[in-house]
Order: structure tokens, then sequence, then C-alpha cells
């Protein structure tokens, strides 16, 4: 098995950090780089929130609540309480320790320094052996059109918990969006080993990255394979809209809509045992299937081993 | 004794606090309006700190620490110790639940409202049966020359600890600050029943109220009684740099310095038994000398009403 070359991932929130943490223990140090979704940031209470940035630092460092499932462990709520004694805004829940996060990214921010410089500042300090970048460092905003209309995501996602259906998506600000420099030279590189696609939804995680100027196109031109990872198990999601997303769009859920999704960007799929009829015969992608569940350290690394080893196979059949 | 009509009191933080308290408990509900120093206000992190308001807020309220002396009653600091760990400035410390007002504060002003509107939002939803107003609507700064230069106001109390000498003190912005309308309009209304200068520091918790624009002018004017109450006993302070800062500034510490400070503005003040032979014999100024030290409701009711009496009996005089 090659591992010597870097690993680019591209990866939402939750279910993506799931893998990345199993990336990060499967490969050398500082071999992964992480592209995080900065579709779902926004401006709360002025505070610049990075919802799935945090999320990976959390994981990544070992910080993360897996019980609760977001946030950070051992999280206390002193803040929101006394925020609700003042009549402020409740909705988003913002833990105390969760908070200096985003308060010291507010303020980097103001002073001038771009988001990748503060997430790698972040990085820095919690000792991830990892880079995180988010996908751009101008705001890109994930916007959802509802029969009630246009919504921002947090109200949309949190504030009516993804009920309201999506009729359409789009990423304000994409198409003027700044890549982090690091991204395309990366791609470039003859010795990036793959490029894995974590199990992500991937109508409002992954989107946005690919929707970020150049990223398509980059990710085109790579030589090294791309491989995803399905987030559905018997055309269900783990956790958050993901199925339930495509239905509303018209789409059966499941690892062939997956796989379709992202038809001419990738060369390999992972999916589920359970989904591994779907993946048979497939044209031109290579498939691999495996128990997809990450609910321990032991899962996560063995669904990375997986995409690693799809992707090692697919740039072995080229060669 | 006359109980009637208003009274307003000029305060700074922890010492005037305990004052306003013992007024609060001896007047009618919604009697006391409080005009608070702001001169000590500073932007930390982003967020619009306002220590005087906060110490006001939180006293009155029953919601201070009067252990610690100043801050909220069961107090955490989980988000302190979280911005360390991102290595956020920590100098200024600020609990889990004082936070709440910050970011609550610095909402409300960046939406437009007033400070004088943000605070009597405070103090409703605190349930705080007295008026609390800042001196300004705009911003003053209190600014301190020591031997190193012009400091900032808290930078010089609580990143230096308040040991710097200081030569000379100014009050950014005073000369154009927006004094709330309510207060020229109090001090103009023949029920006042007496204006108390509270028993904080004159040099930075009351002069910068006095420098407001048109607030001194407003003050003398004013028929109503003026007291002050001393913040020093047997020349030393309860608390802060009272002392220092006198001596400093090559003033002998005294109940009679700091009525000879307040010269021209007051018509009675209230000193420590201990001071009492000091303000005997003063001419064209009531006195009255009680036990000042307030570590008790009982005590601060006592000094409170010693003030109040002594304003009634000024006002007698006159009549």
């Amino acid at each position: 098995m090659n591992d010597g070359g870097p690993v680019l991932a591209l990866s939402g929130g939750v279910g993506g950090a799931k893998l990345a943490v199993g990336l990060l223990h499967v490969l050398p140090r500082n071999a992964l780089v992480i592209v995080a979704n900065t579709g779902d940031d926004f401006e709360h209470l002025g505070l610049h929130v990075s919802p799935d940035l945090d999320t990976l630092l959390y994981a990544l460092s070992g910080r993360d609540d897996q019980e609760r499932g977001w946030g950070r462990r051992d999280e206390t709520w002193h803040f929101m309480a006394a925020l609700e004694e003042v009549g402020g805004e409740t909705w988003f829940s913002l833990g105390d320790r969760d908070l200096a996060t985003h308060v010291e990214r507010t303020r980097l921010l103001a002073k001038g320094e771009t988001l990748s410089g503060v997430t790698a500042h972040f990085v820095a300090r919690f000792g991830v052996a990892a880079s995180i970048l988010p996908m751009s460092d101008t705001p890109v905003r994930t916007r959802l059109r509802t029969p009630a209309g246009w919504m921002d995501f947090q109200p949309w996602f949190v504030g009516q918990r993804a009920e309201p259906p999506v009729l359409e998506i789009r990423f304000d600000g994409a198409e003027r969006a700044a890549l982090p420099a690091l991204v395309p030279a990366l791609l470039e590189n003859p010795d990036l080993r793959a490029v894995v696609i974590c199990p992500s939804n991937p109508l409002i995680s992954i989107d946005p990255i690919l929707a970020v100027k150049g990223m398509r196109a980059a990710l085109e031109r790579c030589n090294a394979p791309v491989i995803a990872v399905s987030p559905l198990i018997g055309g269900r999601a783990i956790k958050g809209p993901t199925a339930k997303m495509l239905r509303d769009l018209d789409v059966e859920p499941s690892a062939r809509a997956i796989t379709a999704h992202y038809a001419g960007l990738i060369d390999g799929i992972v999916v589920d045992r359970a989904d591994a009829a779907e993946v048979e015969n497939l044209h031109d992608i290579a498939a691999a299937a495996v128990s997809t569940l990450m609910l321990t350290l032991d899962d996560r690394r063995r669904v990375a081993t997986a995409a690693l080893m799809l992707a090692d196979r697919v740039a072995m059949e080229r060669a």
C-alpha cells in the first residue's frame, strides 16, 4: 500500500469528520489535508461562526462530544442561560467553551487575518497533525428555496430543524470565492495519493465546496484517484437530512444516486455492505463495499482504509 | 422625612453600587435614578464592555458576587479557559454568564440601539426597580498619563493593577458627549429630593460624569441638595486606588480632601465616624458622620439613610 503522498479530503461537519478522524489515524502525520465546507458559516450575535470547521477542529483534536454528536466535550451552557435571561437570540446553541473559538476567530478576522490563517492558528493551538482549510477565504453562503421562499442555511437547518422541503439550493458568492492557494497546488502535485469525498451530505456539504470557483476544474484535471464514500446505508442517512432532501428533489436516496451525483468527478465509490449490489458493474467507476457505520475509532479507521485502498487500486490499474 | 421625590445618584462601580443598593432599599420603588460612569467602557474581544453599568445591574438585581467583589455570583470561567487554549487575550476576565451581557449589548448597539436603551432593556429584564442611565450615549474614554505616557483605562486599571502613578487624567469625548435627556430634566424637576454622589473614586468614577457636557452646569443650577458620601475611612479607601491616586497627585487623602474636591458642587458631605473631626465647622457645607463601611445590607441602608437625612436637613434649612 502506497503511503507516501498527501491525501486531500473534502468534508462537511459531523459525518465527514468521522471519516476525517479515521484518515488522520491511518495516514502518516501531516499527510492529511482537509478542505471544509464554509457554506454553513454565518454571523450570529456579531460572531463569525464556522460550524464545519469547528466540528473538524474538535473531532481531529479529540475535543468533540461524541455522545451529543456536535460541539465540545465537557461543555457547559451558562452563557446561553444568561443570554436567555437578557432576552437574546437563543435558537442557536453556543457552549461556553465553543464560544471562545468564535470570539477569537471574529477578533482575528476583524484584524485582517484570513479564515485560512485563523484556522491554521487553531489547528496549531489544538495540536492537530493535519491541515484544515476552509473552502474559501471569502464568504460563500448556502441558501435554500423552500415553499416559503429563499432561506439562509442555519435558520433552515437549526432554526427549523431542516424540515421545510428544499426545492432549490444555491451557493451565494461561490463564483467569486477565493479557493485557498494550497488546494489547486495540491491537486496538481504528482505525489497526491488520493482525493476523498467524505460521507457528508452531497447537496449541502460537498456541493458548496465543488461550487467554489476553480475547484471542480482542478479536481477534474487532478491525476490522483477521487474516491467518494457514500453517506447512505440502505437508502437512509445515519444523521441529518440527506435522504429526505434527495426525496424532496425527486431523487430516490440510494448509493446509486450518490454515485450518479458525483458522476464525471469520481473514480471510485465506497458504499456500505447493504448497498453492495447497487454498485456492481458500474461503468468507469471502481467500487468497494464495507460496513460504513462509524461508531468507534476502529470503524473510522476501517472506512478510511477502504477508501485509501480503493484509491490505490484505481491508481495501480491506471499505471 | 420627605420620601416623595425622586433621587438622583452618581456612581462608579463596586463602592458606589453598595450605596446604590442601600438607596434602592430605603426609597420607594422606582424613585431611584442612577447615572453611571462609562469612562471605563472599552471594546474588548470585539465586545462593548461597560464595567460600571454591569456592576450596578448585577448589584441592584442581587446577581453580584459579594465575596469576590465584582462580576456575577455563581459565575464560571470555561470561556476564559478555552480562550487561553486558542491563544486569545485573557488579561481581562469575562465570566461565562457575564459574557452574555456584553454579547447582547454589542448586538443591540450594532443594530442602532443607544447605550441608554440597551441599559433600560437590561434593567427591565433583571427586574431592577430603579433607573440606571449611562452618563453618555456617545463614547467617553478615561485616559491616564503615567511616567510611561498616556494609557487607556483598563490596561492601566486591570492590566497593570492601577500601579503606574497617575500624573494627569482626561476624559476623551466628554466635551461632545450626549448626556441622556432624562438627566437635565430630572435636575430641573422641583420634586427632586436629592442628588447623591456615591462613595466612588472621585478622580476616575465621578469626575468623568461631571465632565460630560452640560452635567456640571445642570448640577449647579439644581435646587435639590447635592450630598456626597466620602469613599475614604481614616484616609484609606476600602477598595481601589483612590488614596494612592490622591497621593500621586500630591493631595493628602482625607475626608477634607474629598470635600475640597467637590467644593462648589455639594451642599453636604457624609463621612465616616473616624473622620468626623475633619468636617466640623465647614463653611457652607452640611456634614454628617456615620459608619460608612458597607459590608451588609443593613450597613448600606444606614449610609443611604444618612445621606438622605442630610439632604432633607439641607432642604429644610433652606426653606
